[in-house]
């Protein structure tokens, strides 16, 4: 194995399926390579060869294609429990021996994945860098000059070294997405409770989320299906429901047309780095050259939501977290995490209040921006920074890096890191630049679309098998007549946000006519299916959410109705068909082709009054 | 006007409708009232006659018919801003005279409402029993040796005398439903942020509600529809959504079959009040005679939770509230605010986020108690006091007031007090006696219409026109065949909660056709409307979620689809019926009056095979 070569998801299930690879002979391959030596301290506890054996011996009955990560190999924040295997957070005073393994990755586990060690975290996951650790300053896999970003950066290392296909991070101001975008991969920091959080060491429990990193979108999505589940006795889980509220469903195939909120060029902040900058301006072209609508966003209530956290007093909810342990043995921590925790003292009851009241503002103020915007584009970190500089000045460096993250799971949104090329210019150039697309809670599965087509993945084959998109819950309609675009009831479509899928015509096997209307008004056109004579008719199919169809259909008056209509290429669509018996009086007006096509004559020669 | 003849809006409303009365000169009468003198200490403010008669002038030009509070008189709670007159919050160095009335305020007299005076409270909102004011302890409508309840004391009184129709108080731990329970009235608290708490003096922000005191169950509701609405920049509002998520729309003509959660024997408190016991058990049986199915739970996560916002760190919200004002003049507190405000210092931020970590536990395991009751059936306050028994230990019998309601707004439910007649033996005979129902959030109507049943009353005229009738969003479907019960796709409809309305049959406009089938199978149904011949064929009209409605249509399959079909007694109704095209080889099974009919009788004779 190649000590940088991407390893895939797709490109391993290929090879099972080819025959040419077991779980067997990756375990010893894996084995061998961590025999090399860990010198980016990814690791705090890789598994032995045994231990990963186990895992692998256990699929040996079942079908590679059955399973959706058959022999994957993954490695897991140290922070995240795996049974058996040490949990330290980071710190070794702190460590217990799980019996079990966190639900999360129980489930991977459970769809085929073989666990590969725990890795190096910003110790009690407190940190964007990944230097706060008693196991040894994680160094960038791209260039051990830098830092690896953190706090989950053995799990970002560890994919991006080639070593495992994906990895579990966790992520509570940005710690699974800096380290994405240090090493130019994918961080997915899904939807806040959709990933379980049992069986991990809280941060700060009413934020942390448990995130992914991959090679690939397609991967992230596979992890992302095979990871969800609510255990029933966690009171920070949520149902994903991409129906829910304002997350309305919804899938690009690219950014054409795609509102992303850019932060207006003064809130703008690369703390003097011209190579993330020029990265960030070249990222911007090419998102407009890709079609995407820029729009320029007051970028200030995320931002003050950001030092809201920073500043204001979550750090308590760190404390709260190792309250007994922090009380018993305040030595066992590093020294900046102990400076960090220690200023929790300082905050009252009081104060979280106030804290709470200004978030309840700042999110109110938030939620105006995306009246305007489908996601937010931006820099995933603002600028990076070597091992040296980190070292020089931990707690400032550190939070340059958050400055784009840490409003994200305050404001209860869905965010993705995504690489976007390297850095061209400056002291920086030849590392790797990643952007960030957040939108609003459930909305995950909308980010990996916005991502692919923002990368021009081409995955559809794994891809438009992946049951993600089924779950979108729309459903078609074609329409014949008032709701056609440009008639008088196409507002009732757009306002339960559906979209015109296309114009077209039926098969040739329906009739259409002009119903009986009051005097001087155009009236409605009937659509009927007929055995003989039929024509061709314009009908235009629009999608929308099924739970907005309800209305929709309800609101219908007879004698129309929904049916399903034929089309010209002989597929089937619900659509808008009427009652042969009320064709008493009506007008055939077949010959037109369409609702449009008569109702534009028709204005020309009739006079339709006042 | 009588001393304690309930005034009614409905009551109002006819003679304003009439002609017998005027609202200049209801406004007099109040004056005339208001001057006799104030002996229960129920106002701070009350308007002058001028003041009154400003806002009767406005309505000169109105038609009555056309507000839905046309003249109808409302107390406020002196927490709840009008403009140009001072809100105290109880507290007089606190006053300050707003430019403009809290939108819920301005809502209701945007209604045609007519306010009549800021009404007293226990200060600051804090506390369950109407004594804790510098403007006089608030005496009980019904027995002035009793306490008034609160905090929303002068609200309730002002009602319970018949000064007023309704009047607005505030709820945070109980404030809006044991005042409602001593004077046996309504006291509607609904969801969280459905009433808009601007223009309000917190108490604790994030759990404050404002409530509705009224008479009759058709006043509140007829108040609730004009007082909600959520201003723009509200952080705190929340739009009413009776379709939202876990509560789903319901109504309930009568108490049968409803499950009603009711405390364990062991976890029913009263404090050794006998009155109170015994008009509990009392209550119990006339909701099982009602056809109530009484559930036994367990109360214990209510409890819990209860004691979380007593005992645990929320007084440091209602700190937050008015800390600038309680630094500089700690000495304008009332002695038992001072006490109990002051208690606020011993909490920690961390002590903060340890309680929130607590509630997320103690909000799941409620949830479990939900998935089999639809309310909670139990007292609104566990004993009463008089005004010795309170002044002689405030702290501790003010608590015994909210043992049934502190958990309500932490756990973000909605609540109904009602009255459930009078206590019949012990201390407390003769003096009222309330029950309250809760549900979840956004389910305030639901509790309405159970209330309703409760007390049984004939409000039919009123509520029928009542628009929040038509916000329940379900819609009715008319069905035909497999759909129909005991047939192979009924649970398409009891899996989208639809419930059955009735049997009957079309008009005599129809003819039903058994569609071909594959060999051996039944086949399917289809009707159709014709233009002559045509029989009347039985259909079962089904309810359901408008919100369901739109996946149940999305599962039909041609031919048949979705119009609108009349029925035998001339209503219309959207239900199956089939293309007429798709006939051919189709039985005319008309004869048999309908789908079942002829199934049956087809499986007597033909042999339907494995």
């Amino acid at each position: 194995m190649n000590a940088a070569q991407p390893m895939t998801i797709a490109g391993l299930q290929a090879q099972y399926r080819d025959g040419t690879l077991t779980p067997a002979q990756l375990v010893d391959s894996i084995a061998a390579r961590l025999a090399e030596g860990d010198p980016h301290h990814a690791w705090i506890r890789p598994l032995t060869r045994d231990e990963m054996m186990r895992y692998a011996e256990a699929l040996e009955d079942r079908d590679p294609a059955s399973l959706p990560l058959y022999g994957v190999p993954f490695a897991i924040k140290d922070n995240i429990d795996l049974a058996g295997i040490p949990t330290t957070a980071g710190c070794p005073d702190y460590a217990y021996v799980p019996q079990t393994s966190a639900p999360v990755v129980a489930r991977l586990i459970a769809a085929g994945a073989i666990p590969v060690g725990k890795t190096n975290l910003d110790q009690f996951a407190t940190g964007l860098s990944g230097q706060r650790s008693p196991y040894g300053a994680c160094r960038n896999a791209l260039d051990m000059r830098y830092a690896s970003g953190g706090s989950s950066s053995g799990s970002a290392v560890s994919v991006a070294l080639g070593i495992v296909a994906f990895s579990l991070g966790t992520d509570t101001a940005g710690s699974g997405r800096v380290p994405a975008a240090f090493h130019g991969l994918i961080g997915l920091k899904p939807t806040k409770g959709v990933l379980s959080t049992q069986g991990v060491v809280p941060a700060c429990k009413s934020l942390d989320c448990v995130t992914i990193f991959a090679q690939t979108i397609g991967d992230a999505r596979i992890v992302f299906d095979a990871a969800r589940g609510v255990a029933e006795d966690d009171p920070y889980g949520r149902l994903w429901s991409p129906l829910a509220g304002a997350a309305r469903p919804r899938e690009a195939r690219s950014l054409a047309g795609v509102r992303l909120g850019v932060p207006r060029a003064a809130q703008l902040e690369f703390f003097g780095d011209d190579s993330y900058r020029a990265a960030f301006d070249a990222a911007l072209a090419r998102a407009k050259a890709a079609g995407a609508h820029l729009v320029e966003i007051d970028f200030e209530p995320f931002l003050a939501t950001a030092r809201l956290l920073y500043e204001g007093p979550w750090v308590a909810e760190r404390l709260a977290a190792i309250r007994e342990f922090h009380a018993a043995k305040p030595e066992a921590l590093h020294p900046v995490i102990r400076e960090i925790i220690g200023g929790a003292a300082r905050w009252s009851a009081a104060d979280v209040f106030e804290a709470f009241d200004r978030l309840a503002t700042l999110r109110l103020q938030s939620e105006r921006v995306w009246s305007s915007i489908d996601a937010i584009f931006m820099p995933t970190s603002a600028t990076t920074a070597t091992v040296d500089e980190l070292e020089a000045d931990p707690i400032r460096v550190n939070s340059r890096f958050g400055y784009y993250t840490n409003f994200v799971n305050l404001l209860d949104l869905s965010a993705l890191a995504v690489p976007a090329g390297q850095c061209t210019v400056g002291r920086h150039a030849r590392l790797p630049f990643g952007i960030t697309f957040v939108a609003r809670a459930h909305e995950d599965a909308w980010l990996l679309d916005l991502a692919k087509a923002w990368l021009g993945n081409d995955e559809t084959g794994a891809e438009a098998a992946n049951p993600s998109d089924d779950l979108n819950g729309r459903t078609r309609v074609a329409v014949v007549g008032a709701h056609l675009t440009g008639q008088p009831l196409n507002w009732q479509l757009t306002q339960r946000n559906a979209r015109l899928i296309r114009t077209t015509r039926t098969a040739q096997e329906y009739r259409l006519y002009a119903l009986p209307a009051a005097p001087g008004a155009v009236g409605k056109p009937g659509l009927v299916r007929t055995a003989h004579d039929g024509v061709a008719i314009e009908v235009e199919v629009w999608e929308m959410p099924v739970c907005a169809y309800g209305s929709f259909v309800a609101g219908i008056a007879p004698p129309l109705g929904i049916g399903t209509l034929k089309l010209a290429d002989g597929s089937l669509v619900q659509g808008f068909l009427c009652e042969s018996a009320a064709l008493a009086g009506a007008i055939d007006i077949s010959d037109a082709g369409g609702w449009r096509s008569w109702v534009g004559g028709c204005s020309e020669t009739a006079d339709v009054g006042p």
